[in-house]
């Protein structure tokens, strides 16, 4: 039997993948993660098993144990969908969980699903690349563990390229400051937003040399470059960006 | 009326959203790219106009009338949607059309589609992000044009995250020597992916300096860092990525 790591996307359950849809409803178990949006939990069949391994502060599974929990369930022989926010892959352990899968010699299949780290911004009106503008994004975390490789954001100041940074608001005044020690202009536009494509989504708009000392509540995905200042939202904003563009 | 940019994903129509194959099926007018998968493209309505307007060499429709195309049509209360490989925000000038759409006074929403910048690394079983191994990665288009922001390639090399090349075939041989000229390491991995998710998946490892040589055909996803070591895709091939990780 097959264990699905799968993408729940952003939070809208209509932007779930068909495959993402059709795995959830025919799932046996369903383990997923803490921050997965209601509506998509709630397409999970009432008779499948339901088993919440979110990391939230103070009650917390480890990944260790969530991936033998994984392998476990695999061995039963179970239809197991590993439901993540976002993308498996991007910064959701999906890696760590398909070695295990594989070293267990139980089949893994991976499911992307729509990052937040792109369509977060998108929900704001804010396009990561666009033509004239930003010829390159990177997506970096900013919340630095032990024994992870260390991210140079002085460097990443001089590529020319849209920054989106993940898990960010707890050092955000640090990472400003190293990215316009790195050569980023103290004007250089910032957004941040939070709850993207849910009913809660909250945005907002400030300076690199700002972004320290804004009250931006976490998790929020921040956005750093001249994109920040686009709203494709609306048409009096849109104006303004292709203004800037 | 709205006109809808939607984003078709890496081609396995399973992997289009929900809400893109609701708005596809209930389409009066799908203008789509040369590169959609002939099964997405299947999924139009027959009754439904359908508009090519890929951008291929000798045969290409300017920018410019794809979007006055968009706002005629918008014009006509038809149920528009605008049909782009990946997603709209990334290299899909999704940015362009939505500005030309508010400005023409048209609403637009903008459907995020699976980005093949992270779904075709994951498709040859390579996550763009690691824990322990990379905390970050940067989407950079390969192909500059006349008026685009340059992209810092040897800052890039010193970020310390996984670099994936979009439409970089053509000039790979000079994006990895400054690759190594900004400090990565002549053994960096590669892999190289192209018609990921479909039945044509063709996937090639090599190392950076072997890059500029290596016999690629184009269009691929080029990923660069220790991440394009791993296979997550086979048991023997995952034990010996956990071993570099």
């Amino acid at each position: 039997m097959t264990v699905s790591l799968v993408g729940a996307g952003p939070g809208d359950p209509d932007l779930l993948t068909m495959k993402a849809a059709r795995l959830i409803a025919e799932a046996d178990v369903v383990v997923h993660d803490a921050l997965i949006d209601q509506r998509v939990l709630d397409l999970i069949p009432v008779t499948a098993e339901r088993i919440d391994v979110g990391k939230r502060p103070g009650r917390s599974t480890p990944q260790e144990m969530i991936s033998a929990l994984l392998v476990e369930l695999g061995r039963q022989g179970k239809r197991v969908v590993r439901l993540k926010g976002g993308d498996p892959f991007v910064f959701g352990r999906g890696g760590e969980e398909a070695l295990a899968l594989l070293d267990a010699g139980i089949a893994v299949e991976v499911v992307p699903g729509i990052s937040s780290s792109i369509a977060a911004p998108a929900a704001a009106g804010v396009p990561v690349t666009h033509r004239g503008v930003s010829a390159a994004f990177t997506v970096v975390t900013g919340h630095r563990q032990a024994g992870e490789p260390n991210v140079d954001w002085r460097a990443l100041a001089r590529v020319n390229g849209t920054i989106v940074i993940l898990m960010g608001v707890a050092h955000r005044g640090t990472i400003a400051s190293e990215l316009i020690a790195g050569g980023l202009g103290a004007a250089t536009p910032v957004m941040a937003v939070r709850s993207a494509t849910t009913d809660g989504e909250v945005v907002q708009r400030c300076r690199l040399d700002e972004l320290g000392s804004a009250a931006i509540e976490s998790p929020a995905t921040i956005v750093v470059g001249a994109v920040a200042a686009f709203d494709l939202t609306s048409a009096t904003a849109a104006a303004h960006a292709a203004h800037v563009g």
